[in-house]
């Protein structure tokens, strides 16, 4: 199993960043070839109390790297990662990981 | 559910890293209060084929934020935690995350 990795920075407006990720990100990501679940979730604290690093982070699953490849640069899969920069004003940070046995 | 997720840089020497990890790590780990699962992964690449900026992620499940910070404040908590700095030799990012429902 492998899944690809989205770290969201702040973004200037929350609420905006919260909007449009529901009704408009996730209902792409939801289009993914190839795609078996996801985990999204909001970074709330650090253990140190200081600023978390990061606003959100979302982790989508597939069952290889092949997979997950074809469903990227599938139609959907494009659309997904192109509609990142239309939202993410606090960047994003992603990469690409092999979930251990 | 929440998770505790740590972002470990990459490490001077990556095979001393894992077997440390694997070895004196990881049943530390399996030792941590109120921890539900875990999920643990190495990070192989980036879309855009840069170098990822990150090494492995790990994430540990916890039922709610209370049972996290008991499970964490426990002798069996913090010994996981205080070990990292044994083998981190490139740092490591932890955040609290609030899973999406």
């Amino acid at each position: 199993m492998v899944k690809l990795t989205v770290l969201y920075g702040h973004p200037d407006d929350p609420d905006a960043f919260e909007e449009y990720y529901a009704d408009t990100h996730m209902p792409l990501v939801d289009k993914i070839p190839n795609l078996q679940r996801y985990e999204a979730a909001r970074i709330v604290a650090t253990p140190d109390g200081s600023e978390p690093p990061y606003y959100r982070i979302f982790e989508g699953y597939f069952e290889d790297i092949e997979q997950l490849q074809s469903g990227m640069a599938a139609p959907e899969g494009q659309a997904a990662a192109n509609d990142i920069p239309n939202f993410a004003t606090g960047g994003a940070t992603l990469f690409i990981c092999e979930i251990d046995a």
